[in-house]
């Protein structure tokens, strides 16, 4: 191995995510936003580009979509891409501003197909958001062996102290059968 | 704004990084690796490439140094790119796996200049690393405005319970000296 230091990363979308998202049309509903999250979770079991995992950032009034992320940790050797952490870089790229919630910024949420883990958790105060809701619960996750971290009641009070709202949402099952069918694909449990 | 999808991003050292970090020699002593964590977050605020904190990860055993990382928010607009990130990042790009930990893998440990926020503690178990060794304190850090998020003991005693070991480490004056320094310079508190 080289002693050549490493001075940079891409952090990338798999390809399909161009294609199979529609960036243009807003998304009313709670369902709706949940819907896209889950839906490209699943996409990215059934491309093997990455863990049942997936998220979308939405402006909380419009429904404007602005980003989205998988689960890339295997195929990126990198434990930190989340899908979660994937659509916090990628909307802060996208608006050239390292928070979501800056001084004349609209409202954002994320939606995500599971309960985010500890590092999600802690990500989302620097992120901007001010809204998470989640499908698959951390029970969920847990039962196929994905550990959620150190996250406690005190971590939501904390979160929710500081302005941010969280909420179970919708197309848990959805979510869980994304899960299941990971699990029997013999997909990588890589933070178990 | 462009509705367009960003679909990936790079993140990268400042490129002075390359020049002042000697990626050749062993690092023996915490005191050693500290002073490198230490000297690359002096380094950061110098050349005003970011923000006040500086990370390295090195086998525990020979010293090998395998990446460093400095925080990047500001300057790439990515509120996760703290040094302790960047630094998981760059070593499991460098050794290309999602975790530093993995069989045949020996012990990597990270050193950073100031004790790590909820997001990092919490990015620390799926990178691999078995010992994080800090010099300022999230004390100092919060006497600046700086938040560490939700952390708590039952933090720590989860993280140790599942193998990783955590120590208030050498330098923490000279640590200190640069968050100040780095007030002074009236530089960003970005999560305030």
């Amino acid at each position: 191995m080289s002693s050549d230091p490493t001075t940079s990363i891409t952090v990338s979308l798999p390809g399909w995510v161009s294609s199979a998202v529609d960036f243009e049309r807003s998304y009313e509903s709670d369902v709706e936003r949940m819907r896209l999250a889950v839906f490209i979770a699943r996409e990215n079991v059934r491309y093997e580009t990455g863990g049942p995992f997936g998220a979308a950032i939405f402006e909380a009034e419009t429904g404007r979509l602005v980003s989205v992320g998988v689960n890339r940790v295997v195929a990126l050797n990198n434990s930190t891409l989340h899908a979660e952490m994937v659509a916090f870089m990628l909307a802060q790229a996208k608006l050239q501003s390292y928070t979501l919630g800056g001084p004349g910024q609209p409202a954002h949420e994320l939606f995500t197909s599971c309960e985010p883990c500890a590092m999600c958790l802690g990500a989302t105060p620097w992120s901007g958001v001010t809204r998470v809701v989640w499908a698959a619960t951390r029970e969920d996750a847990g039962r196929l062996a994905f550990d959620e971290g150190p996250v406690f009641q005190a971590t939501y009070d904390y979160l929710t102290a500081r302005g941010i709202r969280f909420a179970a949402g919708p197309l848990r099952d959805e979510a869980r059968r994304i899960l299941i069918e990971y699990d029997r694909q013999g997909g990588e449990i890589y933070n178990g």
